[in-house]
């Protein structure tokens, strides 16, 4: 690490510090007025971040960035908008800060329970989508911690743009701008940096690519929550209803290809075999290529079905491509799952309630599902309102991550004096 | 890391993994009937863990381990018989895993809610007492996790000893007996080895000094949870009941020196300056040095009260000394904990109501005590049942950590058909 990287990160993670401390004991109106200014804000100087957008968008061409990455990266009035209408939907959000949980007395005479606090400092590392900036801060903001934001290099003049108007809006409404700071660098080396700032940071998301997750994960030692793959599944149990089976199997496989809960592999009861030939034909149509095992292409006749092989049960595809494979029971089925699943979230269909409760009970995925589509689990879906990312780990926040995986809890207890005997 | 310790740790890793498969589907009465068994085995084979004991006490003398290290290590029958009724007691607990929380209807149709799962495989490195090889496995296995433990070379005899009459109950209940493995090597490169198995391990738990946990800390892939310093303060309003301040203030330092949970530092407000002469007089009666601020000396009088400096506030004594400092108002003395604690617990004393909620709210420590001794900060006290530490970390969970600290959440939705439009 270079001795400038840390010197600026020391310093970021000071400013940090010590605004966590004041946002902390913020209270949920003037939070929520911060947002409401920053929307405002935001909508006011659209100009200004259009201008800086294009900067970015120049240097993009000039680099020669790929058709999605450049997608991701352009703002227009509308996608302001979007982000400001976020930061207003964030404000209308219950703030899980001081909520006090599970009181009770104890036999010594003293009362215990929990109260929600925030985590502290959290640190963003994401890429290309300059409205991470804004979502991202929000939900650091209303959830009372502060945020140091370190977006991708190709996104710098816009990245730049919203977190000032951010930051305006933080002093506007009278609480301290460093709860918003951006990495205003492309040096590499101040990822490094924030990677090792143990000492300020509370916890690292990352958000991107697998190669970034994967690098966060490996050279990090502040706390990470994560998000790697998403092989999603569907299995379809003996006894499903097959129009619910089929219709759950083509939104949860047809809705969005590239997205991370997309079904990739559907597992069929070798007992609902008759259902193999409306599904691949619904997604034939759809435009989907289909691999299935040995008795699914048996089974899909003259439909065109090609052969799967031990990669395409691993593999997250993220494009119209299903694999599918026939099973013998729920067992081989919740075992595929358990072998080549990344514990995302998993789907059963079917009619049989203990087949249902099984699932639900064995399968080790952040969601699991009984009759509904994979596309649920979603922040929005579960309620949560907006979420920061999904997490795959097992440590502190699985699944969609919202305002409360943002905090923490400690202990307080209330007594009359009482001492250990 | 050599390739030997590595190849080692793989072994044990998988064969963890596939115990933790088995281990997270066990219901709760083949879980306790292992635990009952493990607690008779021990009894059992006492005379066989005490002759184990032995070689490791006779090491000890002849590598001239400090005495308290050798309390901390030496086994008899009474040890044994408790560390048979710890697993009794774990036996006796609630069963987290398979609880089913805030499950609600959303808008869509879906019901979503909650389900505690065990966290997987869970490292446990640790120093000394045998004892913590029963406990800590009792834990994990109660909570559906299978556990490697790594004890210190200097009990490796008592650690092989215990670990295998916990492997034998396991056997004898039907469950796999890799849900409990002792890493059997006082081979250094292991520890190495496991930090960096987070293909396999979930959570690595250290419990030992100050600069095991360090090592631990810095060097871990995997996730940690951990304890560091408890430098813990009472804090005496102005409006404190002179008695009960008293009172709480003897309980926090004097009950037992060398606790995690113990005062470190005594807050005074300035208006309750008249308690100062009875507190300082029932320390030093008990034998405790006190170190006071200019101000605490001169309220001291004649009483022995040495200058404390800066140093003092940032130490956590683990012995029979206390500082006491003057504070202004509760801000200081919020300030002080905010600066010189260690986040572990702190409480106050207080007649005011809004003082004492000020307190709850604004002080940031895993534990935080209105009029109740710091004492009470302990898995027991909380209703915890046992402990398997405490953490001062501010993911996954914070303060004791019981049962549920070694299980997490899955999200589950039951759907009658619901897809995403």
């Amino acid at each position: 690490m270079s001795g400038d990287a840390e010197q600026v990160m020391i310093r970021l993670g000071q400013q940090a510090k010590n605004a966590a401390k004041v946002m902390r004991m913020v209270d949920t109106q003037a939070k929520n007025r911060a947002l409401e200014l920053a929307a405002a804000v935001l909508r006011r100087e659209t100009a200004e971040i259009l201008a800086a957008n294009a900067l970015d968008m120049k240097a993009a061409d000039e680099s020669g960035l790929d058709a999605a990455l450049k997608d991701r990266l352009a703002l227009n009035a509308d996608r302001v908008d979007a982000m400001a209408e976020g930061l207003t939907q964030i404000a209308a959000l219950a703030d899980p800060v001081g909520a006090i949980n599970d009181l009770v007395y104890r036999p010594s005479g003293i009362q215990v329970g929990h109260m929600r606090v925030p985590l502290g400092v959290i640190g963003i590392i994401y890429e290309s989508r300059p409205n991470v900036t804004a979502d991202a801060a929000a939900l650091c903001l209303k959830s009372g911690n502060a945020t140091i934001l370190r977006g991708g290099s190709e996104a710098i003049h816009s990245n730049r743009a919203v977190a000032a108007c951010l930051r305006r809006a933080l002093v506007d409404a009278g609480l301290p701008q460093d709860a918003v700071q951006l990495v205003d660098s492309t040096d590499r080396a101040l990822v490094g940096a924030l990677l090792q700032s143990e000492k300020y940071v509370d916890v690292i998301i990352p958000r991107g690519g697998r190669s970034l997750i994967e690098r966060v994960a490996v050279e990090s030692r502040v706390p990470v929550i994560k998000h790697l793959d998403g092989i999603c599944h569907v299995y379809i149990d003996a006894s499903a209803d097959r129009a619910m089976a089929l219709n759950i199997a083509m939104n949860a496989k047809t809705h969005r290809y590239g997205v991370c809960n997309a079904m990739e592999t559907l597992l069929i009861h070798q007992d609902a075999i008759d259902s193999v030939n409306a599904i691949v034909k619904g997604m034939l149509d759809k435009g989907v290529e289909v691999r299935g095992c040995e008795k699914t292409v048996a089974a899909a006749g003259k439909l065109d079905v090609k052969v799967a092989n031990e990669e395409d049960w691993a593999t997250e595809y993220l494009a119209a491509i299903l694999s599918i494979r026939m099973v013998e029971n729920i067992e081989q089925a919740m075992d595929h799952i358990g072998q080549y699943g990344s514990g995302h979230t998993d789907t059963i269909v079917t009619k049989d309630h203990d087949a249902g409760q099984r699932f639900l009970r064995e399968v080790d995925s952040s969601s699991v599902i009984v009759n509904a589509s994979t596309r649920f689990a979603d922040g929005f879906e579960y309620g949560l309102g907006a979420e920061i990312g999904i997490s795959t780990d097992r440590l502190h926040v699985r699944g969609p991550v919202g305002l409360e995986g943002l905090t923490t809890e400690k202990w307080i207890v209330m007594g009359h004096g009482e001492i250990r005997e």
